[in-house]
């Protein structure tokens, strides 16, 4: 707004950058494509070919493939973490629970790139894991309100919630098209399962350390994939 | 045994029959490797070179990609299978069917390979659909029995084990081995939810056709990729 000739940056500089900008988001809308038809290791090749840049610019703006996924599903991340507020203003917490998971399943469900990012961990994509880290703290607290009205069994673990996404994205990915509602029918019985009527004991959740590692590891998956590119 | 120079086939002709076998043999072992590895899509050059036999001598083997699926796990599929008797033979049919989805979830944990088997058909591998249809033939059985004791919910439908088998492998494909018994947990959950002390409407599940549809996609998905490698 308000351009000036006067001041920096000037015209062509503002070009320049118009360019760059521009660039960034055709890369940005080719890497959504790519990573929601062909998973987050599709080839980075494809991603540049899609967005009609060299190779070479892709690697310059996002020098490894974590970089792209971030940049890629910056607003979905922080869509996803604030979904925790809005669930945290529920004045029902066993409602607000309910209401939250089935938003961010339905979330995995409505894009297939992103689908997977809720399951992984980027550690250098400071933004992205700020989000995430956002949303683990208000579910922690939200998982305490729906235990203390009683309406969530005491043995639910905040992991659970990964196992949750981690299914709900087999189901998303195998369901496919041909029969796109199934995960709602997953996400239905697992509520169920999480309320406080069912007593009966269940296997242990997995390790915290341990589904950070697979995190990890799923996310090295598709780094190693990114070198074979 | 008892081999006699005087009948057919000859000793020649044995030699040769066994150098095809023990060819068929390594390739399965090799198919059966990769496809744990790297998934039912890996590449058919990459199982070839594994068996150490030429791509040409794979293919006048397994000509399709879903043939050589079938072989691989041909054993296993038997075994799915076979589990739905000693299910329907339990005295206590709740019982019986809580073995059951546990046992062939554990089944596909086990098996890296086969995980996605059970969640996909391939049309012209008679021996294994006709496995997978008596499988169903006996769950449905299982179902209709364990209904009618009062313990699983009216509302359960044979589709959901197949949403189960997705979400299953969901969760053993992104817990992998970090996280392996991550599985159970899950398994743990929708065992309880199937139980008829949870009485709340479910959205509802997917259609046959629908579900059938998703599972050739989901190997139509695989021979587009056959036809890549």
């Amino acid at each position: 707004m308000n351009p000036s000739v006067d001041a920096p940056p000037g015209p062509r500089d503002r070009g320049l950058r118009t360019d760059a900008e521009r660039n960034r988001a055709r890369i940005l809308d080719a890497a959504h494509s790519v990573f929601a038809e062909q998973g987050l290791d599709a080839p980075m090749a494809e991603v540049a070919r899609r967005a009609g840049v060299g190779i070479a610019t892709l690697y310059r703006r996002f020098p490894a493939r974590e970089d792209l996924i971030a940049a890629t599903f910056a607003d979905k991340m922080t869509a996803y973490a604030d979904a925790i507020d809005e669930a945290l203003a529920d004045p029902d917490p066993w409602h607000g629970f309910c209401t939250y998971v089935e938003r961010i399943c339905g979330m995995q469900a409505a894009d297939r790139g992103f689908t997977h990012v809720l399951t992984m961990t980027f550690p250098t994509a400071k933004a992205l894991e700020a989000d995430r880290a956002r949303a683990y703290r208000g579910f922690t607290e939200l998982i305490a309100r729906a235990k203390a009205t009683g309406a969530l069994r005491p043995d639910f673990s905040d992991k659970d919630l990964i196992v949750l996404l981690m299914a709900n994205a087999g189901v998303i990915g195998a369901a496919g098209d041909a029969a796109p509602d199934t995960w709602r029918r997953l996400v239905g019985y697992m509520l169920q399962a999480f309320s406080a009527g069912n007593t009966t004991p269940l296997p242990p959740a997995p390790r915290g350390k341990d589904l950070f590692r697979a995190m990890v590891h799923a996310h090295q998956g598709q780094r190693a994939d990114a070198q074979d590119a």
